[in-house]
C-alpha cells in the first residue's frame, strides 16, 4: 500500500480538527482510523471489544449519541465501521511484525474533543488556514487530534521502515476528557499481555523540541454529577411546602470546600457548575451540580470521594430532598517505570527535531491513561507517559488553543524509535 | 365608528394570546390598542409619556428590544405607533365624556406575557382552537391578554352606551410580571388627578361569575439580580489563585434564608435561580443569582431588602469577589378604599353573569398596581383592585393556563358599570 | 390559727427572694409552703404526687439536686417535708370549704428562680433593703417569689374571711422557666376535676393597679439540648482523623436559622448557647448547643421542632459525629375561656388598688401553664391566665428586676374574689 | 560554690512540676532560676530586659498576673527577683568563661506550663511520688519543667567541669505554649551576637537514649482570639432587633474551614473553642472563638492568616456585629544549620546514655523557638533545634504526661558537650 493514498498526518490532524467529536461521540474519528488500519492488516477491536461497556463513565444520553452517529455519517465516516461500533466508540488495533516472537508493545492515544466553541477569527491559525472546527461547542482544544494522527503515523512508519519484531497494539481511547474512557479501556483485556506501554501527550507547557520521558504522578481524581430533587412551592404563599434543593446544594457546597485537609498529602475539591433554573418566586426543586475531587494518590482521592458523598447525601437528607450522585469520570495515579522511560529518553535523543530530553517530571493535572498504565504494571509490564513538546501561545482548553505541527513527526519518531528499542 | 370594523374582544384577546409579548416588549400589543383608541378619539400618551423612563426596572438588553420591535412589525403592529413609542412600551389613553365636569376615573390593565413556553397539544384549548402562542418561551399564562381586551372593551362599551360624564383614563401597563412597570407608570404624572381608580385581574382562584370588589393587602416584594464576579483558576494546580464566586454565592444563600423573622409581620425570602457554568476543574469565577424578598408591608419589605443586600455584599467581600446587585422589580402594598369598593360591589351585582360578589379579601401574592393605587390615594383619590372570576383548570403561570372567556364581558360590564356609578 | 404566727406575705416573698431556688431545686420553697398549708388543714400532694415524675423535662443532674436539698436543709426548710418530697419538688394542696358541694377551683402559681446572679449594689432595692439573693447564679428575676406568696396569701384570705363553698386546689408548680414543670404537673391527675382554673403572673409590662383578665395565645415553644460528639485530633498533624463536632454544629446553626417561614403563622428559632472547649490546635470533638423553637400554635411549633431535629441529625451524619438531642422544655398555647375571664374582670374591679381592668390581650412570650389550662379545658373546665400589674423599672430576667410589692395584696384580692364569684 | 547547696536537677524539675505556671505567669520559675544563676555570677536580664514588652502575645489580664505574682510569693519565690521582674517573666542569663575570646553560644529552654489539670491518681507517677501539680488547671504536660532544669544543669556542668572558652547566654523563655513568648524574646537584642544557638525539647515521640540533632521545618502558625459583639434581643418577641453574633460566628466557621488549599504546600485551619453563653430565648450577642492557622512556611501561614481575617471581618459585617481579632500567638519555621547540627550529633555520641543519634527530621508541629533561630541566622549565626529522647507512655498535652528523668542528665550532657565543641 502506498502512503500517498492517504493524507499526510498533518492533513489528517487538520481533518480531525475540523470535525471534532466530544467524548463517546468519536464515531467519525474511530471509523477513519479503523479504515486505514484495516488496510494495513491490523486486527481491529472496535467499540465494546475495545472498552468494557458497563464500565463506561459519563456517557451522554442515547439521543445525543444517535445524533453524533448521523453526523459522522454525513461527514464521511466509512459506513461499515460505524455499523461495527454499534454505538460505542474506541479502537484497539493489533498487528504482529517480524516473526512475532518479540514483545507486545502498547501505544495509547486519545481521540476526543472538548465541549467548547473554537475561536473563529483570523488571529487564530486554524481559522485562517481553513481547518477550524465546524462543530459549535466542540473543539480539539487539548491536542487529541494530534495524538490520533501520531498513532496512525506510528503504524505508517513501522510499515514503511520496519525495525520491530513483535506485536504492536494501538489503543485509540475515547472520552479522556473528564476521565471517562480510561477505566473501561483498561478493563478490555487487551492490556493484560502488554510488555511495554507508552502513552503520549502533546504540549502541556513543553516547547516543541523537548521530550519528557516520564511524566508521572498525576493527581487521582473523580468527578461527580449531582442532582438534588425536591419539591417546588410558591415562596410567598407556602414556603414551608417546598423541599428546597438549593438549600441542600448550598449546604453541600459550603461543606465540600471544608473537607478537612489530609496530612498524607495533596487533596483538592471544586464545584464548577451549579444550576437552579426557577423564577424568583418558586422554591427551587431541582439543582444540578458538578463536583471534582482529587488526591495526591488513589487513597487520598478515595478519602475525598468518601467525604464528598457523605456530605452530599446528608445535605439532601437535611432538606428532605432526593439526590442522585453519578460518577462522571475518574482517574488514578502512577509512577513511570525506569527501563521504559530510559528507552524513551534514548529514542528521543535520536529523533530529528528533539533538542532536549527531560528524564522525568511531575504531571500536576489528572489523566486516565493512569488506569491503562497501572493495568500493564499489575500484569508485569512496564509503562511510561511521554510528553511531546508542542509550543502553543494559548493554554490547553482555551478557545485559541493550537499546536505547532512540527511536533507531530517528532511524536511519531519518538514512539516508533522507542518501539524499536524495547 | 362601527364596532364591526373591529374583532370582538374575545377575538382580540385570542390574537394577543397568539402573539404574546413579555415585559417591556409589548410593542405590538401597545400599538394595536393605541390604534383603536385613536380612532375612538382618545388622547394617547405612549412610551416615555406613559412611564417614567428612568424608573423602569428589569428592562431587557437593547438588542432584545430591537428584535421585539422587528417582530411586532412583522406581525402586524401599526407602524406609526411603533415609531411613536421610541423603544418604550406602555400607553395611557384619555377621553372626556359628557360635559367633562364629572370625575376623573382611571382603569388599569396590564399587557405583558410570561417567559415560558405554552403547551402545544390538543388537550390545551388554545392549541386546539388555533390561538396558542406562536412565540417560544413567551405565553399569556396570567390572563393579561384578557385584561388588555377588557380595557379596550370598556372604551367600546362607553362609546356605545354612554352613561358617564367625566374623564376616563385607561392605563395599559407594561411589565407587570416581576413588578417592573408599576413603579415607572405611577410616576408618569397621569395618576395625580385621578379621583376613582380601578385595577382588575382575571382568575386568581376565583370561579367565573364571582367578583371580589376589593382584593387588597398584597405582599410588598423586591427582586434582585445578583452577579458575583471573581477570578477563575485551575482547581488542581492553583486553587488559591481563584476568587471563588460560588463560595460567595453559597455563603449568601445560606445566610439569606436565615434572615431573622420579624415580629411585626410576614416576611419571605427565596433564591430561585443560580447559575455557575464552569467545568468541574475550574474555580467558578461567575455566578448569577435571582433573589426575591417580600414583606407584609413596605417597611417589612425594606427590612428584608436591606438585610439581603448586606448579606450579598459581605459574602462577596468575604471571598474577594466583585458583586453587582440590580433591582429587577418591586411592588408595594395597599388597602382598598371603602367607597369605591362598594361602588364596584354594587355595579357587579347588576352585571349579567355575576352570581356572587365578595366585598373584600386578602390577595396573598404581590402586584405592582399597588404603586398606581397608592399614587392615587396619596393625591386624595380612591382606589380598589378588583378580582374578576375566571375558572381555569390549571394554575396561573403554568404551561396549561387558560381563562374562561365568559369572564371577559363580565369584566367589561363590572368596570363600565362602576365608572357610571362613581 | 392566728396569721400573726406567720410572716406577712411581703416578708414571705422577701424570704423567698433571699433564698432563690432554680427549677427542680425548689426544696426549701416547697417545704415552707407545705408547712403552713398543713397547719391550715390542706391535704398535701408533694413531689411525685404533684408532678408525673417520668414526664419531667430539663431535670438537673442528681448531684446538683442533692446539693440543693442540703442547702435547703441548712437554710431552714422543715425537715419532714424535705423527706416527703423524695428529691422531687412541687406541691398540690387541696382543701374543701363550706359544705363542699360547690365547684373545684384551681389556682396555679410557679416557684422557681432563674439562673442568673442578682445585682448587689445599693441602687437595687432588694440589696439596699437586705433581701437580695444570697445564692450566686440564682435569682428571682421573674417574680415567682411573689407568685408563691400570693398563692399562700389566697389560702390565708379564704381562711380568714371565707365566702367560698367548694374545693380549692393550689398548684405550686416547679420549673416554669424553660417550660419544664408544666407538662408533668398537667399529667398529675389533680387537674382533671377542676371546674375553674386561674394561673397568675406579676409584671409582664403591666403597671401596678392594672389587671389583665385573660392573657392568652402565648407562643408554643420547645427547647432542645443538643450534644455533638465526635473525635478529637491534632489539627496540624492529622486533621483528617478528627470527626469535627464544630463543623456539624456550624452547619446546623446556619440551617436552623434558615428553616422556611410558614404561611400559617408565626414561627421562631434561636440558638442561645454554644460551647466548644478545645484548645486551638485540637479538632473539636464535643459541642453543646441549646436551641429554642416557637410557633404561633402547637402545629407550627411541631413543624419547627421536626425541621430542627432533621437538620441537627443530618448535620451530625454529615460530619460523622454522634448527636444526642434532649427535650429541655416545652410549652403549648391556649385561648382563655370567656366566663372565667369575665369573673376575673368583675372580681378585679372590686379589689382595692385596681384602677384598670383589661379584658384580654395577647401574651407574646411562652408559658407552660398552657399545659395545665388545656388539661382543665379538655376535661370540661374553664380556665384563664391573669396578669397582675406590678411596675418595675427593669425588664424580666435582668439582674435588676424587682416588683412593686403593692401588687401582692392586689394579686391575693383578685384571686380570692374570683374564687368567691365562680 | 558547692552544688550541694542546691537540689539536684531532678529534684529541681520535680519542684517546678509541683508548682507549674502557665504562660506569662512563670514568676516563681524565673525567680528560682535567677537566684541560682546570680550566685553563679551570671549577669541577669529579667522581664522587660529579656523580652520586648510591646511584642508580647496572648498576655493574660492584669488581675490574673497579679494573682500569679502573689502565688509565687507564697510559694517561695525569692522576693528580690519578683520585684525586678516588674510583672514580666523571662530571663536571659549571660556569663563569660575562660578568656572570653571564644564564641557566643546561646541555649534556649522554655519554662511555661499548660492550662490543664493533672491526673491525681496513683497510676500517675508524679502523683504517686508526691510531686503532682498543686495548681488546678495548670500542669507541666509538655516537659518544660525538664527543659528549665536542663538549662540550669548546663550552667552547673560548665561551672563544675569547664571546657568552654567564650560567652554563654541562657535564654529562659516564657509562654512558649501558643507561640506567645518566642517573638518578643527574639526582639530583645540578646540574640544578635550569638554565634551558635541550640534550642532543646524533651520527648516529642522519641525514646530515652535517642537524640535528634536537627528537628526542623516546623509548621508556621498563628492563633487568633476572636470576639463577635452584637446586640441581644428576645428571640420570640423581636428576633429582628438582635444583631446575631452566633450567625456571624457560624458563617465564619463554615468559611474558615473552606479556605482554599494552596498548591505551594501544607496549610491548616482549626477553630478549637467557641463560646456563646446566652439562654435559649435570647439572640446571642457575644461569641468568643479561638482560631489557629498553619502553613508549611511563613508565606503559606500568612496566606491562611490573611484569608482568615478577611472571612472573620466579612462575617461580622454581614450580621452587623462588631468583631475584635487579636493575635494570641505566632510561630514561624526554620531549617537547621548543618555545622551546628553536626556538632550536636558528635557531642551526643559521646554522652552516656545516648544510644542513637538521628541527624535530622521534620518536626511536624509548631514551635516559637523558630523566631529565635531565625534571628540568630539572620545575624550570621548558626542554629539548631535538638530533640532529647524521653520515653513517656502518654502523649504531650494529656493529663497523664510524664517524662523519664534519665533524659535530664542526657540533655545536660548533650548541650554542655556541644558548647565545648563549637
Amino acid at each position: 500500500m502506498s502512503d500517498s493514498s492517504h493524507p499526510s498526518i498533518v492533513d489528517f490532524r487538520r481533518d480531525l480538527h475540523q470535525y471534532p467529536e466530544a467524548g463517546w461521540k468519536e464515531f467519525r474519528t474511530t471509523a477513519l482510523v479503523a479504515d486505514e488500519l484495516a488496510e494495513r492488516d491490523f486486527t481491529l477491536h472496535l467499540g465494546t471489544d475495545a472498552v468494557a461497556e458497563e464500565e463506561r463513565l459519563g456517557v451522554p444520553p442515547e439521543d445525543e449519541l444517535l445524533t453524533a452517529i448521523e453526523r459522522a455519517r454525513r461527514e464521511g465516516a466509512p459506513e461499515r465501521y460505524l455499523d461495527r461500533m454499534d454505538g460505542v466508540t474506541g479502537l484497539v488495533a493489533e498487528k504482529t511484525y517480524g516473526d512475532g516472537i518479540g514483545p507486545v508493545v502498547g501505544i495509547r492515544v486519545d481521540m476526543d474533543a472538548l465541549e467548547r466553541t473554537e475561536a473563529q477569527d483570523d488571529d487564530h491559525r486554524p481559522a485562517k488556514a481553513g481547518f477550524v472546527s465546524t462543530h459549535p461547542n466542540e473543539m480539539h482544544a487539548c491536542g487529541h487530534d494530534g495524538h490520533t494522527a501520531i498513532g496512525l503515523g506510528v503504524a505508517r512508519e513501522l510499515d514503511r521502515n520496519g525495525g520491530f519484531d513483535g506485536t504492536l497494539k494501538l489503543f485509540f481511547q475515547p472520552a479522556e476528557e473528564g476521565g471517562r474512557g480510561g477505566l473501561p479501556m483498561s478493563k478490555s483485556g487487551h492490556l493484560d499481555d502488554v510488555d511495554h506501554f507508552v502513552a503520549i501527550h502533546l504540549g502541556l507547557g513543553i516547547e516543541t523540541g523537548t521530550v519528557v520521558a516520564a511524566f508521572e504522578r498525576p493527581l487521582s481524581n473523580a468527578k461527580l454529577d449531582v442532582t438534588f430533587d425536591g419539591e417546588p412551592s410558591h415562596a410567598g404563599n407556602a414556603p414551608q411546602k417546598g423541599r428546597n434543593a438549593l438549600q441542600a446544594a448550598a449546604t453541600a457546597i459550603q461543606n465540600l470546600y471544608a473537607i478537612p485537609r489530609h496530612s498524607d498529602g495533596v487533596t483538592r475539591i471544586n464545584i464548577g457548575q451549579v444550576r437552579s433554573e426557577n423564577p424568583q418566586n418558586i422554591i427551587p426543586e431541582e439543582v444540578e451540580m458538578r463536583v471534582e475531587v482529587r488526591g495526591g494518590d488513589a487513597e487520598l482521592n478515595e478519602y475525598m470521594l468518601g467525604r464528598a458523598k457523605r456530605i452530599i447525601s446528608a445535605s439532601a437528607e437535611m432538606h428532605e430532598v432526593d439526590v442522585e450522585t453519578g460518577l462522571y469520570g475518574k482517574t488514578t495515579t502512577f509512577t513511570a517505570d525506569t527501563d521504559i522511560a530510559e528507552a524513551v529518553a534514548d529514542a528521543a535523543s535520536s529523533v530529528e527535531g528533539v533538542n532536549e530530553v527531560v528524564p522525568c517530571d511531575d504531571m500536576g493535572g489528572s489523566e486516565d491513561a493512569s488506569y491503562l498504565i497501572r493495568r500493564v504494571q499489575e500484569n508485569g509490564g512496564q509503562a511510561t507517559y511521554v510528553g511531546i513538546g508542542a509550543s502553543n501561545p494559548y493554554g490547553h482548553h482555551t478557545a485559541r488553543f493550537d499546536i505547532e505541527e512540527e511536533s507531530l513527526p517528532i511524536g511519531v519518531g519518538v514512539v516508533a524509535e522507542t518501539i524499536r528499542r524495547v
